[in-house]
């Protein structure tokens, strides 16, 4: 369990490479208690754990977020899915690490199949932090791009 | 940590008598990250223990629901708390045994002064149970009497 407040980047991603770089590759599922900006609640299985977690408003830049996180058994996310909203999110999520900082890189499924979004975590808003070639636009704070909205309005919809 | 379908019966209360019954007495705060009725998520604070509950839609009959409820720290509960929806709920639980069953009376502080609700668990939904004469009107599956709505619309805003 965790309680932090989060600093993140999160950026497009232009092309494939990223996954021959990638040290490790986990399958997620996750659905919303609630995808209230003020207070998402979100039920995930990560490979065969289950986590609910809890997020409050972003700062006004987007960049940090209050967090709690709690690891709970995969047959209580199993049960905990069929409460959520409509619009369960199903993606693969690789890591790569770059110098001292762990890229996320999630391609989405199902309602958001053609999204591929890259997020890296910081100690503070001004880290410095190497940029692959792969990388593309920042949407740093662009809800749209929260899985909270692409739960409620997926990206096949956007067009 | 449990996950089960609860059968509850609740009343209202006439009389005070109940107080001078009860075998044990716990202050309760707590609040809601969602009020919605297919998906209500808690934190509450009961004398010194937090915990967070999440409760599915009632059963047609109001009798029956999902709830799945896990104990959590009480420091992680007052953070929750001050992301949870207006309305954070004060009350006094009282517990009276009763042949074999245990009312729950709360007495509600606040926005909700003035109201007293008794609930008792049963084991199957026509289990017969002993019925004290403070008990009043039968309230179950009348949703204004859930805590998440008593959060939303207080007591003291219904005349």
């Amino acid at each position: 369990m965790s309680s932090t407040i989060e600093i993140e980047r999160k950026f497009l991603v232009k092309s494939q490479v990223f996954k021959h770089q990638a040290f490790n590759k986990t399958h997620i599922k996750q659905g919303f208690l609630s995808t209230d900006k003020e207070r998402t609640v979100r039920v995930r299985l990560k490979g065969n754990k289950g986590f609910l977690t809890i997020k409050g408003a972003s700062s006004n830049d987007g960049l940090s977020r209050f967090e709690w996180e709690k690891e709970i058994k995969k047959e209580d996310a199993e049960q905990l899915f069929k409460l959520c909203k409509k619009g369960i999110i199903d993606k693969m999520r690789y890591e790569v690490k770059l110098g001292n900082h762990i890229f996320e890189i999630d391609e989405f499924f199902g309602d958001n199949k053609g999204l591929v979004l890259a997020e890296v975590e910081l100690n503070n808003e001004n880290e410095i932090f190497e940029k692959p070639n792969w990388l593309g636009e920042e949407v740093t704070g662009d809800i749209k791009y929260y899985n909270s909205q692409l739960s409620n309005q997926p990206f096949k919809t956007w067009k």
